[in-house]
C-alpha cells in the first residue's frame, strides 16, 4: 500500500448510516495498514450536539458491528478512534458556528484535506459555498460528492455548476463505489492484460453482455429516499452504466484518469438513444410484492414504504446497445432489483456459438462470468468432448477461479481505496462531470417515456428474479439470464 | 453408446502384456455397457498350448488385476469370459494347424471380424499372408496393427506394402492409443466448438506450444524391445506427433476420417525439416541414471536393462516448428521420458504477453493447459487485478476444471473406444499410411543426425525432469517448461 502523509478528512453527515457502515470501517482498515499516520484527523461534522468523545463512542460501536470479525481488534479500534474528532455544525449554513471545525483545520493548509459530503444533494452547493466563505478550500482540498448527484440532467448540472464555483473540476471527486470494487477494476485487467480475451472482445465473438446487480434486501429504512429515486436513478444511471462502460470501452492509451475517463465517456455517448419505442420495448420495470427470501416471509414494497400509492420501480431490466464498430448489434442487458432471489453482482459475456456444423451437437454459446460480488471470481464455460460417449458429442464444462481462495487475501470494501484515492488526489476511479452528463442524457428519455407509457408498473414476488417480462426481453433475442442457463 | 451386432475379434499375441493389461479389460468394460452382445467371440491366438478354459483363467486374473476396482464385478467378469475363446497357433505360419481358429470363425463371414496383431512387427506381413491363405479375410474384416510399424521409413513401408497385398488401406487400422484418449480428442472440441479459442489459435496470440508425455516408470520388462526403439521411435514418431497434429491442424471440413486425416497429414508435412544443424541444436536426448521416484531409490537404465553399453535415449526433448501461415515462428516443444518427476501428459499453450504498456507490471503470458492424464482437465491462467494493492497491479489467477469431478463420469481407457471403432469399421481415430510415412520422413533425419552427432548421450537422474539442456532448449526462446513456471 502506498504510504500517506497525515491528512484531514472531514465527513459532512457524519452521524449517518454511510459514515457508520462504510466510511469509519474503511478508515479503520487503512489505519491498520499504516495509511492513516499519526496526526491524521477524521473529522465528523453533523448537526447533532455531540462531543468528540460521544461521537467516538458511536464510532466504536459501528466498528464493532460493521468491521468483519477477522479484521476487528478492539485495541486497534481504540487507537484508530484517537484520530477521530467531531464538530457539531450545520455545514450548509454560513451563519453557523464554524469555530470548532476551523480550529481543527487551522495551520493544516499544506496537508491533504478532503470534504466528504454525505448529506442530501440539495445541500451540496450551499455546503461548498460555506467552505469557500470560511476560507477552508486550499489547492490541496478535494470535495467528494456522494450519489445521487441530482435527479435528472438539469438538477445534476445545477449541482455541478454550483459546486464548480468553489472547486475546480480537478478538485471534485464524484464517488461511485462500484468503481472501488476490485473485481470491477478487474474488468480492465482481464480485458487488457490478456490478449486472448482482448482479441475476442467484440461483436465477432461476443453474442451479448449481461450486467446484473441483484439484492435480496428490501428498501429498509432508506424507503423515503428510495421512493423518490427508484432503481433507474439509484443503480442504473451510475453503477451499472459505469460497469457497462468498462466492459465496452476501447483500450485506453493509459490507465490515467484522463485517458480512462475519455474512453468511458465515449461509451456512454455511444449508447443507443432511448426513443419512446425503445423505452416501451426495451425496459421492464416492476415493484416487489410480498414473498419469501431464504424461506422467510417478507413484505411487499408498499408495506415496507407505508404508502400504497407509490409507483416507484424496485426492479429494472433494460436492453441497450453500444453503437460502435466493436459492438454493433450486440445487446447489452442491464438488470437490477431489490428483494431478488440472490445477492449477486455479475457480468456475463456470452460468446457466439460456433457457426460451422462439424459437430453432431450444436455447440452451445460459451460464457465468461465475472463475479463482482459475492464469491469474487471468474468462470469460463467451454464446450468439451463428452467423455461418456464414443461418438464425438459435446458437453459444457466450466473452468472457475475463486479469487479469495486463490489469492488468500482479504477483499477490501470498495470504499477503502476510494477514500485513500481522494486523500491522495487520484481521480481515476471517480466520475467526471461529462460522464454524469452523458449518463443523465441517456437516462432522461426513460424517465420521460415511463411518464407517457400506458403500461402499468409490473409486480414481482420477493425472492424471485423479477417479472416474467424480464425473461421475455432476452428471449426475443434467443438469450437467457444467467440463472436460467 | 452405439449398440453393436455380434462380432469376432481375434487377438494375435493373446498371451502378451498388452492383451492382459489393456485389451481384455477394455472389452470387459464394453461388455458391461452392452457393446459385446451374445454370440460375440473374443478369440485369443498365441503359440502357447492352452485350452480355452486355461486361457480364460489367465483372463480372469488379468481382469481382477487391471480393471479399476470401481468397475470390477466378479460375476460380470465371469459372464464376459464366456465370450472368450482360445486357439493355439503360430499365426505367422501358413503351415500351422489353423483348424481351431477356422472352426470358430466358420459361417461368420457376414459378421464384423477384426484381427488385432499384437506381435512383433516383423511378423505382420507373414501373419496377414496367412489370413489370406486360409481365406479368413472377408469384406467385413479389419486388421489392427500395433506400434511400432517399422523402425524407419523403409521398414514401415515394407510392412504397409506387405500387409497391403492382402488388406485394402480401408481395412488396415493402425492404432495409436493416444487418439483413444478422450482428452486428446477434446483438443478438437475445445478448438473447434469454442470460437473464442479458435480465434486465438494462431501465431498472433500463441507464443509457444509444449507437449509433454512424462512417465515415472522405467523400462521394466520391456527393456529388450525398448532398447531397440528409444523415446523417439516409441513415443515421438507416433503419439506426440499425432497430438501435435491435432493441436496444429487447420479446421477440417468435417470430423470424418478422410477430412480429419487429411488435415493431420498437412501438419506432419509442414513440420520444419530436421537438418543436421536442427538435430544438433534442437534435440536433447538422455538416459536415466539411478535416482529416486516418490522417495524410493530406483536403478538407472543400464542396470534395468542389464547392458552397460546401451546408448538408447529414455528422454527426448525437441524444438520444432509448423511451417504454415497459422503457426509461422511459433516453437512447438515436444518432450517425453521415463523415470521423470511426475506422470503427466499435457499440452501447454502459452499466449503472447500483452504488448502495450498500460500496466505497471509487465503482463505475464497467459497459459491454457490441457491435462490429458492423469487429472484430466483444463486450466487457463489469466492476468487479473491484484486485490491486495490499491495501485493497478497484476497477478496471475488460474481458472480450472477437473473433468472427472465436473462430469461425474468414468474416464474410459483409451483402448476401449478404439477397439469398438475397429469392430464398427470407423477409421477416424486410426493412422493412415501417408501419416506414417510423413512421420517417419520427419523422424529419420533425427536418427541419422544422432549417428553423426559427436555429442555424447546425456544422463539425468531418475525422478527429475531430465537434463538441464532440456530447460536450455526453451530458455533460448525465453520460455520454460510448465513445471518451471
Amino acid at each position: 500500500m502506498t504510504q500517506t502523509d497525515p491528512f484531514d478528512f472531514v465527513i459532512v453527515g457524519a452521524t449517518g448510516d454511510l459514515t457508520m457502515r462504510k466510511l469509519l470501517p474503511a478508515f479503520y482498515q487503512r489505519f491498520r495498514l499504516g495509511q492513516a499516520p499519526e496526526g491524521t484527523q477524521i473529522i465528523g461534522v453533523a448537526r447533532s450536539k455531540l462531543s468528540s468523545e460521544e461521537y467516538r463512542e458511536r464510532g466504536a460501536k459501528a466498528l464493532k458491528e460493521f468491521v468483519p470479525s477477522d479484521s476487528y481488534d478492539a485495541a486497534q479500534a481504540e487507537a484508530f478512534l484517537e484520530l477521530v474528532q467531531y464538530a457539531s455544525l450545520d455545514a450548509a449554513d454560513k451563519e453557523a458556528d464554524w469555530s470548532t471545525l476551523k480550529s481543527l483545520l487551522d495551520g493544516h493548509e499544506d496537508r491533504p484535506r478532503v470534504f466528504y459530503i454525505a448529506t442530501a444533494p440539495n445541500l451540496y452547493v450551499s455546503t461548498a459555498a460555506a467552505f469557500a466563505d470560511k476560507e477552508l478550500i486550499s489547492p490541496h482540498t478535494r470535495i467528494v460528492l456522494e450519489k445521487p448527484i441530482g435527479v435528472d440532467l438539469a438538477s445534476a448540472e445545477e449541482i455541478n455548476t454550483g459546486v464548480g464555483k468553489y472547486f475546480s473540476e480537478e478538485q471534485i471527486f464524484r464517488i461511485d463505489h462500484y468503481l472501488g470494487k476490485t473485481t470491477v477494476q478487474n474488468v480492465l485487467a482481464l480485458r487488457f492484460a490478456n490478449p486472448m480475451l482482448e482479441r475476442s472482445w467484440n461483436s465477432g465473438t461476443i453474442l451479448s453482455v449481461q450486467i446484473t446487480a441483484a439484492e435480496t434486501v428490501g428498501v429498509g429504512a432508506r424507503g423515503p429516499y428510495y421512493d423518490t429515486s427508484g432503481a433507474l436513478r439509484d443503480m442504473v444511471q451510475n453503477h451499472l452504466l459505469q460497469v457497462l462502460s468498462l466492459v465496452a470501452m476501447e483500450p485506453p492509451a493509459s490507465l490515467t484518469a484522463a485517458d480512462l475517463r475519455d474512453e468511458k465517456l465515449k461509451v456512454l455517448r455511444a449508447l443507443k438513444p432511448m426513443s419512446p419505442e425503445a423505452v416501451a420495448n426495451d425496459t421492464v420495470r416492476a415493484q416487489y410484492v410480498a414473498g419469501k427470501i431464504d424461506g422467510k416471509a417478507v413484505d411487499g414494497y408498499l408495506t415496507d414504504l407505508g404508502d400504497d400509492k407509490s409507483t416507484t420501480e424496485t426492479f429494472l431490466a433494460i436492453r441497450t446497445e453500444v453503437r460502435t464498430p466493436r459492438w454493433f448489434g450486440v445487446p447489452f442487458y442491464l438488470r437490477t432489483g431489490k428483494r431478488l432471489a440472490e445477492k449477486a453482482t455479475e457480468i456475463v459475456i456470452t460468446f457466439r456459438p460456433q457457426p460451422w456444423p462439424i459437430f453432431q451437437d450444436a455447440p452451445q454459446p460459451g460464457r465468461l462470468v465475472l463475479r463482482v460480488q459475492p464469491h469474487e471470481g471468474v468462470s469460463l464455460t467451454l464446450s468439451s468432448k463428452d467423455p461418456s460417449k464414443d461418438e464425438f458429442r459435446l458437453r459444457e464444462a466450466t473452468l472457475d477461479v475463486s479469487y479469495p481462495e486463490q489469492f488468500h487475501t482479504r477483499y477490501p470494501d470498495s470504499y477503502e481505496e476510494l477514500l485513500m484515492d481522494a486523500v491522495q488526489g487520484d481521480p481515476v476511479l471517480f466520475i467526471r462531470r461529462d460522464e454524469v452528463q452523458a449518463s443523465w442524457r441517456w437516462v432522461e428519455p426513460i424517465l420521460a417515456g415511463w411518464k407517457e407509457d400506458a403500461r402499468a408498473l409490473e409486480t414481482y414476488k420477493a425472492g424471485t428474479w423479477g417479472p416474467d417480462s424480464s425473461k421475455d426481453l432476452l428471449a426475443r433475442d434467443g438469450s437467457k439470464w444467467l440463472e436460467d442457463f
